[in-house]
């Protein structure tokens, strides 16, 4: 089967403009078929700042009431979506930018109340639409997946764009030899949450779940994992967590850096 | 040559979501291959006002600073976008919502300065990726563009909406029999503006000349029938000005309503 790499990018990649630009320059570089999954949480941060829209989060994930939805919808499908594909565009790289409703990419439903929390306009993936996304990427299209889905019903949903990566790395696993490859800020993930240094090079399921007990995995980062080895043990080949300035070495050197998640 | 509808739909259709849907209705019932291009400019400027940026036009068209550009690719490119899309797609149209950058559609280049207004990030239309359009259309989408090109160097532009929808006709007349329909609020192109039932029915070049000449023509339609004649001389088959309750009858039953535009 053919390679396919998908690169999940937020944080402060996305906030800082050399930043981005470095990372694009990085990700253009790669070769082959490429899907490319953004977030902009800081951004729909700061303009709902402007907004009078207040933040509000539950366990790192952002509760969604109708006026955050629209929020979201503008910063992450239009703000940053549209600033990344200009910006591949004239990088040479044909960028087509998407929502879940969007040739009906990404159907989701609303996340039920469980009496605890109410996440608002929240919506968990139930399908994928892979002919669409295989027929842009035959045609070198790189699909820029903004992390907005819809319910089918008329409504668009925030969606975490973790698990739009990790879902769509599952869904195309069928047709490619997926790469998954989730970048942020650090190294990879520490042994040491203070030592930038003590990334772990390769992390097997059952010793994720040795240090996850033993508290050695921040809070942050579990669903993150969690997502990762779902996405394993449904078929995707390799996932990277790593910082986006190694993605050439990994991809195109087949040097491993970062931290190699893998199945035991 | 297959027949093609084009729409633009802009106004007060767009901001209230009972009209909008109406519309929609009357959209999706519309048979054969079809574009939407839509406006978004009054909740652009709401919006604007939350976030303390205020809207400034010249003759109509709004002036583009970095902040508005920004305001207005979260508006038009992602909540009106967004929006229209996921309500095409619950009444089972496959719509796919497009800026200018997505797969390169729109080219454009930023307007001149001619010393008596800088519009700032203005686009003008230089190159439309026919091929990419009829790609959507050969397989059963709609493409729904918002008023957003590039420039090719990474940069957005802010672009008229009727000119997206006359450039886009223009484009695809080669391939196919373009109607194309401006939807608004009135029931055509009025003889007496105080008389909203003085509606002509067909309007000739040469006569357009005229009632432009005696001022008949309000300021607010004369860039948009200049869009039209140009687009009419370059090959558009049939442009009708419409409310958007007309569309039906023109399109389905073939019955002219609004103001049919036509060379002479």
């Amino acid at each position: 089967m053919e390679e396919l790499i998908i690169v999940k990018v937020g944080g402060s990649v996305i906030n800082e403009e050399q930043e981005l630009n470095d990372f694009l320059d990085v990700f253009v570089s790669l070769k082959g078929k490429k899907v490319l999954v953004h977030g902009g949480g800081k951004i729909a941060t700061e303009v709902g700042k402007l907004m009078g829209i207040e933040s509000k989060f539950h366990e790192g994930r952002r509760i969604t009431d109708l006026d955050t939805m629209r929020l979201v919808t503008m910063v992450y499908a239009g703000l940053v979506n549209k600033t990344i594909v200009s910006k591949l565009q004239s990088k040479t790289s044909n960028g087509v930018g998407l929502t879940g409703a969007d040739g009906n990419l990404i159907l989701s439903e609303m996340r039920k109340k469980d009496g605890v929390v109410d996440y608002g306009y929240v919506g968990d993936i139930t399908q994928i639409n892979t002919r669409y996304l295989m027929d842009m990427l035959e045609n070198d299209m790189v699909p820029v997946i903004a992390p907005i889905t819809h319910d089918g019903a008329g409504n668009v949903l925030n969606t975490n764009a973790d698990t739009i990566a990790s879902e769509v790395a599952i869904a195309l696993s069928v047709h490619y030899e997926v790469v998954l490859n989730y970048c942020f800020e650090l190294g990879g993930v520490l042994k040491d949450i203070n030592d930038p240094a003590s990334v772990i090079e390769k992390l097997g399921y059952l010793e994720y779940l040795d240090l996850h007990n033993g508290g050695v995995i921040s809070a942050g980062m579990i669903p993150k994992m969690d997502n990762c080895y779902k996405a394993i043990q449904a078929g995707v080949k390799n996932i990277y967590i790593c910082n986006a300035k190694d993605l050439k070495s990994i991809i195109n050197d087949k040097k491993p850096k970062g931290t190699l998640l893998y199945n035991d």
